[in-house]
């Protein structure tokens, strides 16, 4: 691997110290597997206060987190809305599919964000029984394009989801950045959802994402399906570790922040540079020349986001430093005026 | 938790010294993220070697392991033959049927072991297109009962299975421990197999299985499948440096020897004790007055494993100390002969 | 095909003359397609009514009706209880745990029967998150044995099933004879349970089955899951057709009494013959000399149930003469003699 | 339901006189059932005549048909490729989805037909184990636009598909009409394909259509998949006798080609009227003031296809009449020129 940072995913990183550390005190002794730990229980009963939920679950990737919680709010004949980006459609290698059976309807979303229009252009079918019937709609924040729904978007989604009878399920893989990035609590951001995700992987942890089950009902079933969807894990401590560590003085939101802070540090330091999407949380989207891509690719590791309208990737995360991302400000200024 | 050992089960313990320093070692630095890092080609090509496998891949626990295995062997329409205890059976809370789609039949194995004989009882209804069709072998070594097919005993089956037009799968979530228990080679006891798993978690690591697949021309489909299933994990080195440090060594047979003569001395100890399987891996299985039962947990921690039956289980893992075991005997020893 | 009346399956048999007719009859004009025509809705009200339903179902195969059923009861982590000799268990290649993800768990059932003690057997590891849940119990009706559940024994199971949160699937594929055979009516014979199937096809249909749903709240996705499990057919009018014409008259009763009378009159003919099961039914099960088996089998064709304890299956149906069983009776007979 | 011709679907129909005296004839005496009569072997021999296929298997309905031949082209990680009109993506409840845990990837397709540059920007991620890889691309013919690809065009889509390692499943709902209208042979349409459907319902007959194994090697599983997935019937002669019917004196062509013939009458009736896409089946895709589509329906029954767009869809038949049409085109007339 290049000793440059990398700038193509906020995966790449190792885990942060304080969440290593976490991993390691975990460690002593024995403890009952599957959750029934008691540090399972604190840092579950941690997540269930800070979001106002009903209940909270741990999973070992946000694939299991959203087939999991999807799961919870579908009928079998029912189908997902979706943006056309999100990671459920493409990036989950057909998981909703193949693991739930459902069919996922794709809006078009430049942005990232879908819409109450983009919503009701597929409820034409209802009550046809010829049609998957929608029955939820999957919201991703902070959206695969680095943006960010602001809770009045959000809030127009719910409230058009609730007089459509359409549940919302909420990808929050990286949710603390969204909450970073628009200055507001988890809670606010999961009002709007009957379950969500709370991503912890991309932010400095080792491997752990949390199910956040906000309306209450849903949650019985949770524990069998977890097992079932193979997304349990015997010594639950290490992952309930990680997020103890997350929520500790809210490390979650200074790395999220931190990472958002690099995004737009980058953005605002190429401008020349044609910035496709605006920067709301840990990501850049822009157009480069393709030449220019393959040059600044020889000593950078980061994504080509679409090959065919020339746009990049760049990603920041908790351990992006200013230095990085001026060497790498100064590597593309470089580059393209060459 | 109780401060005294549990001999609960192998996964009640933390992570082996050596393999929680692989993890902190594999911190620093980025690193491409879904296994395309230099640490996991390491480890795979490692397992591949004492496997003499076609191929290795790293994922999260031991059902998603079992699913992604037996679904590399099976047509739609085929059903697994197992032993009744299997844990695909009665312990993953129906996963093979929910994410494969595919029928079990069990086979009554009073020692946990399968045989020719009890295969051939499900073959009856190859060809009739009303029955499911038997199209792979499960076999558990070792077995959930503590016990270990032979080197000849896995050959007769192989060797019926191949007669038979079946295939074999092996679950390996204690294989360490049947290796160390008949004083073998992994490659021996997964020459049986066409496609296998291998368990780090029960013998050490912190949450890492392999699945070894030794049949060429079966290994293509498993990236995508492996997503599919939500068994990939972005941070994949830390799931590699768990078992770096199971190869390193041999530690995966040191682990497993240590567990294995702790359950001996353990059964050793109890003479008096109907120790109801023989034992030949990390497990022992009494039959306890329902009281005594009772009063031993109190103070320790263990399962009944048939309650209708009074049956007890008592693991005992890498870290069970000899001490730890003569306070257990001693312990048992006494509630009996009160 | 042989001259000879077959006694290997009450499918073998073509259409009733009066059920042909309707089929005839209901052809002429346009019918709004997908059930959506008068007849349709005629039938379906006739079937509601003569079961005291809360809706009615036309679905195409029995295959259909049952996986269709059992899945309006399951919820995703659920598993099936149901006698180890059941049409789901062993003669539908698997349909139920591929098209519902289910996990079926089989209970001994010498006649035919599942107990109460039966079922009980499977609860053990109600909420333990690692075993499948029993959540449905399905019972046949008549049995694949010939046998019938009497209404009290119906009652004792759904007696024990509501006081242990289990919902009752009855397969009726052959209700008719039941209902015959205990001289009951459908209603009395449907009220043990949540939903149930209704074969027609067996009683002398061409291919029509019916889903009724008894408790109230169920029905409303069975439009979807109908088309989804592509059980629904687009000129529903020849399949209510048949309905019609086997409620005209009661003639799914005559139809049904007559087999059975029939099964009576060959089982009390062959005295001398070991009757294996009651004959409670339209079926007749005898244990054979195999020589006896292969001779008869030169001239009449019925099937072999258990080739190991050398039984075979008699069955008679609604177009089974007097004369027909007299000749066969000659035959076994002068065959067992000989 | 109104004594005019419907124009609302072309199974709105009943049943073609000889094809229902096809089924009467067919009822006397016993046959061995799921096919294995006689009858059934003659009309699947004379279908692989027909088609020069491998295989031919009869099923019960469409959509039973469509999930039977994709699954036999699928690996578990693929996804299936067709026009966002197809019958698959839009009308089957999300069958496909849910019976083989498949991805449907739709190509916009104004006309109903797919081309390789449609299929071509679905192909980007291949190799990523992120995305579902397709597999398989499913071409509908006729189309439900009621256009029909030509020789020539089926052959570009083949050649791309070979050549991209995509199998092809050829949806021939109305493969007769596609046959009529180009005047060719079936076997010349299927020659595209791996796997294909052939229908005989929309066609006259009372519910029978065929699944068509072009490709050796793929037809071994289908028996126990067609009983898994619910699409054997125990009394096939009835389904073979249809099917008898519709080849005999190629009856399916005489069928077919009037439908088709009527529909162009009907649309070059209506010459004032925007008929939106080439009428080269038996459909007639009309735009409409939506006052004139209300008019219309209170005397017609027929379908809005789409309400933005106020596009209907007029279907003809086997049975529709010369006078049919024209009465109905002078009802359009009067109507729209009111």
């Amino acid at each position: 691997m290049t000793q440059r940072k990398s700038f193509g995913s906020d995966n790449h990183t190792g885990v942060h110290p304080a969440i290593l550390q976490a991993i390691v005190d975990a460690n002593p002794g024995d403890a009952v597997s599957y959750g029934a730990d008691e540090l399972t229980e604190q840092v579950t009963a941690g997540l269930r206060e800070v979001f106002g939920a009903d209940e909270a679950f741990l999973v070992l990737n946000g694939s299991g987190a959203n087939v999991l919680g999807l799961g919870l709010l579908l009928r079998r004949h029912e189908a997902v809305i979706c943006a056309e980006s999100a990671h459920i459609y493409t990036d989950e290698c057909g998981a909703p599919e193949r693991l739930l059976g459902t069919k996922l309807l794709a809006v078009p979303s430049p942005d990232g964000k879908i819409t109450p229009e983009g919503i009701a252009a597929h409820l034409s079918g209802r009550g046809d029984d010829h049609r998957s019937q929608p029955g939820v709609v999957a919201v991703t924040q902070s959206t695969e394009l680095g943006t960010c729904y602001t809770l009045a978007e959000l809030r127009k989604i719910a409230d058009f989801c609730r007089a459509s009878d359409l549940r919302v399920y909420l990808d929050g893989a990286r949710l603390a950045n969204a909450a970073a990035g628009l200055d507001c609590s988890l809670a606010e951001l999961a009002e709007c959802a009957d379950v969500l995700s709370f991503g912890g992987t991309k932010n400095g942890a080792m491997g752990a994402e949390a199910l956040i089950v906000m309306r209450p009902g849903l949650a019985e079933d949770v524990p069998y399906l977890r097992k079932q969807q193979a997304q349990h894990t015997s010594k639950m401590r290490f992952v309930a570790a990680q997020f103890g560590a997350l929520l500790a003085g809210d490390l979650w939101h200074a790395n999220a922040a931190h990472a958002n802070a690099m995004a737009r540090r980058l953005a605002e330091g190429v401008d020349g540079v044609d910035v496709v999407h605006p920067v709301q949380a840990n990501a850049v989207f822009a157009r480069l020349d393709p030449r220019h891509i393959t040059a600044l690719q020889q000593e950078w590791f980061f994504h080509v986001w679409d090959e065919h309208d020339s746009v990049v990737r760049w990603m920041t995360a908790f351990d992006t430093t200013e230095s990085d991302v001026d060497a790498f400000i100064s590597a593309i200024r470089t580059t393209v005026s060459a």
